[in-house]
């Protein structure tokens, strides 16, 4: 029986909780049998034996899980296997969850996590903390949600060196360039209407600055490259300077503009930059894209939704079946 | 020691060959000691303990393997471990290669083939097989070359329905369908330029009437929806018939041409399709491609490319992975 205590019961957390209860069935042909443990928030918590919907239930009507253990209490001490960990993302701390997940590993509890804060601060320390403990951090929910760049280089291209990356890792910049180049709008005119499609945050600067696909390069780069990339180490430029008129000289020659997150021989680059309109990476809309160079099976790509509750939710899910499938 | 017999020794088997050597290293760490006992062609075979890269000089130079042992005598008797069966491909008797692989999985020796044939004949049959000797049937290489599709669903979106698939799965017709999008040129001209090239065959039927995405669709649609389709079950439409004018409808609507094949509620089928000119698939060149729609991840999409000597042998070193790492 696997123990699994879920912190952070946002959307994302809330989302594998469905899936761990609807997929049960499946869960249960192919990892064995399992049982959540405990919900925590940021307010409190339910431990023991307890339904999951219900729980649920409680989080959305009453907004907030009833005042209990707190999250380093129960990382602390219950007793559980699986830390599925998906706390709010500070990249510059990476806490709260970086404690959490640190004490969890320190224990030998395996972790799954959607939070890229505490991988851009410590990916290496987390890595080393694995090995001392005989136990694994998983966390592919970090870049890209539903498209499993991760797993997919570690299983899929098995036997390929990986030469380096390159990818579209931001939906919301994607989503304001291929709007751009489709309508001629200026800049603020497209990420208005972003915003009120809640394709961009009310403060979209962590986004629209580079921020965010920097974080997620680093992730990547760390994992895929097998290098030590730290947040500092990105050359990052943002997409607020681009103009309508930039689209109108580069579409002239067969390119369009997109923000593209690079990690190879360069170094690590975020910034906006001129791709063929018939590449792969000249995508539409808020996909994300991996575009990944090997030596024997040339360049592949991957291409999926880069964010979204269930997309999340998903990529958590197939790293639970990695861990115990 | 797993000992590997490598039967077709053409461009992928050698390519394959060459991999086993230059990645020794690597692949010793991830499988453990290995050593290929045979090496067999049309025409003849070389047996026991003898250098790998001398067995390709004398393929090369000579035009085929000394006569000595023939396949079917190989899989019959000798002592190994793994049959990578690289033959020519038959759509309508699976043969050399069905008999050298059921022949194989009934004396539960493992098999990586990258041989439609049997495949499109016999799925079911040879699927049976590995349960009844408890062996595996790896065939990555089968289907788009360097897009490992097959782990990429198993491995990669573990926990996710997949309720259809959708793809770009010959490279031919996609180079000449792009093409004639951008140079508006008709089909046989495109053609004629895809052969000078050696994109496209002499004899090109078997790409350009949809016969070989047709193949493909029938593995993928056996392998990752899990029914039993047949090559006959598969509605197929070719690409002859599209002409230039047909390109100038579609792009004043947004829309460009492609060959798609797909397999979902509606059946299996392979025709021209239209697809919005800013939708993944709407790829150019040579590329392969496959969109998994699935119910968690949404639409995950994986483009590579799909044909090529390097491309192939990599599937089949990420199998030998899969099945001894």
């Amino acid at each position: 029986m696997i123990k699994i205590a879920i912190i952070g019961f946002g959307t994302v957390g809330r989302g594998v909780a469905e899936d761990l209860t609807e997929k049960k069935e499946y869960l249960r042909k192919n990892i064995g049998d399992y049982k959540v443990v405990a919900v925590v928030d940021s307010k409190g918590s339910i431990t023991g034996d307890f339904d999951l919907l219900k729980a649920i239930e409680i989080k959305i009507s009453r907004g907030s899980l009833p005042k209990n253990q707190n999250a380093m209490e129960i990382v602390e001490n219950l007793d559980f296997d699986l830390l599925i960990e998906t706390t709010i993302t500070n990249i510059e701390t990476g806490e709260p969850g970086l404690s959490y997940i640190k004490k969890a590993l320190e224990r030998g509890i395996d972790v799954i996590t959607s939070n890229k804060g505490p991988l851009v601060v410590a990916y290496k320390e987390l890595m080393e903390l694995t090995r001392k403990n005989n136990c694994r951090l998983l966390f592919e929910a970090t870049v890209g949600g539903a498209m499993p760049v991760i797993k997919f280089v570690n299983n899929c291209l098995a036997g390929n060196e990986i030469l380096s990356i390159k990818g579209i890792l931001n939906g919301t910049c994607n989503y304001i360039l291929s709007r751009m180049e489709k309508e001629r709008m200026p800049f603020q005119q497209v990420l208005a209407e972003a915003q009120e499609l809640k394709i961009a945050e009310a403060d979209p600067s962590y986004d629209v600055n580079g921020i965010d696909a920097a974080s997620k390069l680093v992730i990547v780069a760390n994992a895929l490259l097998n290098i030590d990339a730290k947040f500092d180490d990105v050359e990052i430029t943002g997409i607020r300077e681009i103009t309508p008129e930039a689209f109108d000289v580069a579409m002239e020659k067969g390119y369009t503009i997109r923000l593209i997150a690079e990690a190879g021989s360069n170094g690590l680059i975020v910034s906006p930059r001129l791709i063929p309109l018939q590449h792969p990476l000249a995508l539409h809309g808020t996909l994300n894209a991996l575009l990944i160079k090997t030596d024997l099976a040339g360049d592949v790509v991957v291409v999926g939704r880069g964010a979204g509750k269930r997309e999340t939710a998903s990529a958590i899910i197939s790293d639970l079946i990695e861990l115990y499938g």
